[in-house]
């Protein structure tokens, strides 16, 4: 069995280095596969059910916040595209653009959408026109396209699949209230979902979305000590429908310029998934988003009765998990590792002896820690064990946070933490000058990731300048 | 209420304008909304709903069958698509081409994908090498961009949404099941869930998916007597496999080309349902997929106890239906001309004198029959009135396309026959060649939809050169 030995084989280990450690997970769990075009893949059945169960979770989610969901065109005339000054600056130098429709040439370049602010701003244009027609909370599912030069399964591509909320609102004050909401419905579903503890804050100026009044992002810590920027949530003021053109009569029969929000989060939670849970033997996968949440393998199958017996549990479980039983004529001890590389939250082993006991094995996978526990009743048990897995891994990414999380005072302070302990997250005060920001980045390596929105002054001054500060700055190397 | 009153406005009658009406009915139901780019929609939340449905329904029967959904790029360089040679020839005329990243030119033309056999093909390739890989049984919800010079919202765009089965096996014998399998649950769909009836039939070679052995589609008629097509499920033989090198090594330790399908429905099951079943009040939606099955409205309001009873019935009925109250300040008459424009299928009013006799009055879209129901056990009326709805469409729209079917045994007969009683399917006996073919549509402008899988034989001869005749064609003018 050549295809066995392929997957058997161990991958490099996280220590050893983490970036190739990554790429073989993402490789030998069969979430992707390459293809001839650079920076696009292939979402396989295993990684795409991970983002369809995202979907489902969030899309529920948005739904019960009152938002709807729309599909806008992927393409994006040029002089659309320029409306917005500062966001064509952004975007225009990454865009893919569209210059024939068949063995034509097109009258105006198309870009293929690298984000949806000026079709909804367009559309917005046309369909509002007085304080009735708002709020629109307005969400959609799509691809996007960012021509990148370096590239990464999940982390960093071409095409990607994402959400983007656009709403707009009568007043700055909703506007406002929504931007925050969506940052919390975000990280509400990274703790609870995903098992991932996140910090909420606020970007610097030189790091806002291009067009944003504000931007808001929560931010993650990996196993290996860089951050990841989980979600987005950006506030526009007016700016965008200023631009754009969009005004309502209000209910004082006065025209307006309306405010608007958009938030987004992408495929590379599924990245984030990977460098926050994984380990040596593979991917582990919190819960409610693992498409297989209980494995059963029959150990001894060609046995009277193993077989039976699993599919009657399989019928039992399926009712109230995402349930498989591989009875291929693979070896248990194959299955084993097979499992435990796509991270399946739960093995249950079924074997001759089990079946003379009424009994089965469950194994956790982020602990691999074995439990007998009665067949009678299984579903409980299933239940709690996944309970403890998700309670585990988010308990265990935590941890690895608060130890990779120092506290400075001044720049050799950073340098000193880093080269000691390794990368991670820097807390230290800033004045609010650029240049400090530029500096910290230049002598330490780490930069701003966001200003948290709870936070305690670590201390009075500036980590760079020493003048009076104000803000504390989550620091770190990002993904 | 400026809005309000362009809502009322009557759309233009079926009768007067069939074309005029259908482009009414899908804006003033909100369905979609014109962008800048030409044949690009906005699919707005009302419209997006509709699909939302669709999709669920379908995913669920596809899942229930084995498929497993994947996501491929939307590019495909140049080269790639060239490699299948009938498949190239019909799609390069009508895609886009990406020939710009940023300010740089790109090495090889991507075009966007107008389907995506050859993006599947090159991933087999990959991941295929021995029967123990296969079957794969892949599918893929995405959008699609095909450069067509006319275009109508939902029937024919520029970019669509759209589901494109792939799936690949061992021997020729499974690939042709699978193929009638999809044809299968696309026509169980349309006729259970859209409420619409279709036939199964061939296509006929000079009708054929370009790089495909055999095409199935389902064929329905609209209230127009236009012929639609509603869905295709191709064969591909090992065509691909050879243009593309997908070999798999067997049991019997030879290598072999494994056989190929692709089957698809896209957004146009929208168009179909809105000419199958619209009326002139506007939209009638089949309640399966319609995003409001029941919508609650209060009659004289603001009298005491209205607002909450009706409250009271929406929080008792959205268990179990899509249901919406509006409560907006709007009067009865608009409201009822509202969701009747809206499609809804079912509408309860609730005024004073109907709670004092504990009762409401429950009208169905299709055929505006009032029923006064008890309050008591409201559920069991709405299922029943729901299931009249649904029976009540399918019975309509069979009665549509039996009225309109018209068989014929001469050239003239089809001509008589369309000018006497309009537009419809014609049935005729066609001898196989490709010339009486083109020639039934010079002559009487009616074209092969495709050859009925279940028929009986309506004459021994060709309906066009008089020769024996073995296959019945199904003709029509189509969409």
């Amino acid at each position: 069995m050549p295809d066995n030995k392929k997957m058997v084989a161990a991958i490099t280990s996280m220590d050893e280095d983490f970036a190739k450690w990554y790429t073989d997970i993402v490789k030998k769990a069969e979430l992707v596969e390459y293809t001839s075009v650079k920076g696009c893949m292939v979402l396989r059945p295993y990684g795409y059910a991970i983002w369809e169960n995202i979907q489902r979770v969030l899309d529920g989610m948005f739904k019960a916040t009152g938002h709807e969901n729309v599909c806008m065109p992927m393409f994006i005339p040029e002089s659309l595209l320029q409306k917005e000054k500062d966001h064509v600056k952004g975007f225009a130098p990454e865009v893919a653009w569209v210059t024939h429709g068949g063995s034509e040439k097109l009258e105006e370049r198309l870009c293929v959408r690298p984000t949806s602010e000026t079709l909804f701003c367009e559309h917005y244009a046309n369909i509002i026109h007085s304080y009735r027609d708002l709020p629109k909370l307005y969400n959609q599912w799509c691809n996007i396209v960012r021509w990148e030069k370096t590239t990464r399964p999940f982390l960093r591509s071409r095409e990607f699949l994402w959400q983007e909320g656009h709403t707009i609102h009568a007043t700055a004050e909703e506007a406002i209230e929504e931007t925050e909401r969506m940052l919390n419905i975000y990280a509400e579903f990274c703790e609870k979902y995903l098992a991932m503890p996140v910090i909420k804050g606020k970007k610097t100026e030189s790091d806002k979305f291009a067009g944003a009044e504000a931007t808001y992002a929560i931010e993650a810590l990996m196993h290996d000590g860089k951050a990841l920027q989980a979600g987005t949530s950006h506030y526009f003021g007016d700016g965008f429908a200023r631009a754009f053109d969009i005004q309502f009569t209000g209910k004082d029969n006065k025209t307006a310029f309306p405010h608007q929000t958009s938030w987004g989060v992408t495929t590379r939670l599924i990245g984030a998934v990977i460098m926050t849970h994984g380990d040596d033997n593979g991917l582990v996968l919190p819960p409610d988003i693992a498409p297989v949440q209980a494995v059963i393998l029959p150990i001894a199958m060609h046995k009277d009765g193993v077989l039976e017996k699993c599919r009657e549990v399989m019928g039992q479980l399926s009712a109230q998990f995402r349930v498989k039983l591989d009875d291929s004529d693979n070896s248990p001890g194959w299955k084993f590792a097979e499992y435990e590389m796509k991270g399946v939250p739960v093995r249950i082993e079924i074997g001759p002896k089990d079946i003379e006991a009424g009994q089965c094995v469950i194994v956790t996978r982020h602990n691999r820690e074995k439990t007998v526990v009665s067949l009678d009743g299984l579903e409980a048990a299933v239940t709690e064990k996944l309970a403890e897995v998700r309670g585990g891994l988010y308990a265990n990414a935590l941890q690895n946070r608060e130890n990779r999380t120092y506290t400075c005072k001044e720049l050799s302070e950073i340098t000193a933490a880093l080269e000691s302990k390794g990368d991670g997250f820097i807390k230290a005060m800033w004045c609010g000058a650029e240049e400090c920001e530029d500096r910290v980045k230049e002598q330490t390596g780490v930069g701003s990731r966001c200003m948290p929105l709870e936070f305690e002054k670590v201390s009075e001054t500036c980590v760079c300048c020493g003048k009076q500060a104000e803000n504390l700055v989550l620091w770190g190397k990002a993904y």
